[in-house]
């Protein structure tokens, strides 16, 4: 197992990331002209050079190499492995299917409609959150039901309005088939029998830690290329930081840390937050937790409209605005809400190269695609119990 | 526009090629020798030779290079586009369809369920054809109503049963997104308003004349790799031309050149069969095309389970055995169906390598998807008029 040594070459990147902190403005002003004014020119002020420092303190550069992965070693043939089941439509009881569905990867790890789409066209209850850098996330879902990726994978496969499909359906459509035998043997050496439920998890838990958008021109900024912001998108840095975004949207994914009543100040009408929806409640049973939902990772979220879990907001200024309300008990003025956007706009990072598998067919005694394998046991699509969706 | 120059470094099929048909059997020989053995080894005898002369009279190798497409000169830029428009959900009313959701480029073109699944839940009523290599037939679905690649992608765009969108609702949302409209300007360069449903269709056929298939060890073979085939292989090859399958199933896809009944001489049964569907009828109107359809193209028949228009059978052996029935009288044994479905697996070529498209976000203006575009008008999801489907 050689662990991943990713080919990003983001030498510029580094570079500044390492030298800069320590340069001088002049070294700065050098590195701007050098630019060439491809960005519209901003002044480099003691301001810029104050709001960068500022907002290293608050969040972090998405890095450029894959990340370590808890309990979890990633290495190129788990990715590999991955790839193919991330692709795999005979994990689904449909064989249609796949985690590419409902975060496919063309389109910012999510799937653009209110709520995706499953099994017998069933509609799941939530916007469908992006798989870009969601390692970085302190738990999955948006109630945080998962602890990390390898749980979260177990859900969507045998949701009943999602894939539809059972451990006992995938393990056996996948053993098979010769050629995932012996990926699955060189991907977890010496387990005399690694064709199991907990690999596919685990491979596509190592598959989705390379899905990470290093490079957003917001990264350059917190890298040091203080000339790469707009005025205006400086303007909304600085507004989402002291209007109080940043409360909730911090860190290096801007959320996707912590757990925050929706409607903090005042609650959303029931067409952005419907009631019988109630968030973490129904992981922790726990009366404080109603409503409440994981503060969503604000990277690439230019790609991932519609928005909020409920996926009734289809613009971002619209959206910033709700949450100045709802959130922040502020009515904030169309200029802000433009600029705090154009600001989130910065946040959309280098998309992963995603060269598509080539899967193996079917042999012989693979199952065939089933209409029925599990049944809905709440109709109205509400999620199941924790660590299942 | 330039031409592309397409990038596979067949330099030995194509070294082979050319040199191999006036080459020594002594040359054969030490070629072989150079192969190391990896294949079951074979005679290098007079019949092996006869054979592939025999083979060369009747098919034709899949080429390395990109073929020429009539009235729509293949360029990187329309290729480009067309990849992008491929797997472009937001041409479908739901939003969640794209050509790849029936034609996977990660499994054989094609989806490996008995027949499509679309617009909400619906079943297409044929099995989905694959998209690879299929530039090459004379015309295109099962029942040849589509002449070429560019009216068969009209069909499944505006088909109810599958992404039941609309030419008006496609431009619509094209248009609205800034990147698209550059790009269909650069690849239609002349043309005021290059956002046009003919250019998406002309784009996904420039797209789809990529998909090719080239270096199959059948191609091998006929190119001179005398040794590429086991005796088993051979026996099978030789059987397919000797007991009839070559008479339809010939060319450079086996198939996909012209029409005939689905049991000349011995009907199959209704289950195989379905009785409504009535073939190429739907489209001439006339008697003697009752239950006639395209002989299907066999090029990487192993990967497109399951087979028929009807997709009611998952063995390739079984397929042989109705086949030979059904077409040609003769019940063949279990050896040579055995024999005739190993060589169908040596026309398994190469997958072409595909980068998935990052597909650019939405527009404020760009219309959001629909629960209902277009009513189906044949609830039973037969064919509608063709040219649409």
């Amino acid at each position: 197992m050689r662990p991943i040594n990713h080919l990003r070459p983001f030498v510029v990147s580094l570079f500044l990331a390492t030298v800069v902190p320590c340069a001088t403005v002049a070294t700065l002003e050098r590195a701007r002209a050098a630019e060439g004014g491809k960005q519209q020119p901003t002044p480099l002020d003691s301001d810029t050079v104050e709001l960068r420092a500022a907002a290293n303190e608050v969040f972090q550069a998405i890095p450029a190499l894959v990340p370590t992965v808890k309990d979890n070693p990633v290495t190129r043939e788990k990715v590999e492995l991955g790839r193919m089941l991330w692709f795999e439509w005979r994990l689904s009881a449909s064989g249609v299917i796949s985690c590419n569905s409902c975060h496919s990867l063309a389109a910012g790890g999510s799937d653009n409609v209110e709520t995706s789409i499953g099994h017998g066209w069933q509609k799941r209850p939530r916007n469908a959150p992006t798989v870009f850098n969601a390692v970085f996330n302190a738990a999955q879902f948006w109630d945080g039901r998962a602890e990390d990726l390898r749980s979260q994978a177990r859900g969507p496969i045998q949701a009943a309005v999602e894939m539809a499909s059972t451990p006992e359906y995938v393990i056996g459509v996948l053993s098979s088939i010769p050629e995932y035998r012996q990926r699955f043997a060189t991907a977890f050496p010496g387990e005399p029998d690694a064709v199991t439920f907990e690999n596919v998890t685990r491979a596509l838990e190592d598959f989705e830690a390379t899905l990470i958008t290093p490079a957003a021109r917001f990264d350059q900024f917190l890298e040091g290329n203080l000339t790469v912001l707009t005025i205006e998108e400086k303007r909304g840095l600085r507004l989402f930081m002291e209007t109080g975004c940043a409360g909730c949207h911090n860190g290096i994914n801007l959320g996707g840390q912590a757990y925050f009543p929706f409607g903090v100040v005042e609650r959303p009408g029931s067409d952005v937050l419907p009631p019988e929806d109630k968030g973490r409640f129904a992981v922790t049973k726990t009366a404080s937790d109603e409503y409440v939902f994981r503060a969503v990772p604000l990277r690439n979220v230019a790609l991932t409209a519609p928005y909020f879990h409920s996926g009734k907001v289809w613009s971002l200024e619209q959206a910033v605005a709700i949450m100045g309300t709802a959130q922040l008990g502020k009515e904030l003025t169309p200029q802000e809400t433009g600029e705090i956007a154009a600001f989130l706009r910065t946040l959309t990072g280098e998309a992963p190269h995603i060269e598509l598998p080539v899967l193996p067919p079917s042999a012989a005694r693979t199952p065939h695609p089933q209409a029925v394998l599990r049944v809905p046991t709440s109709p109205g699509g509400a999620p199941e119990a924790p660590g299942l969706r």
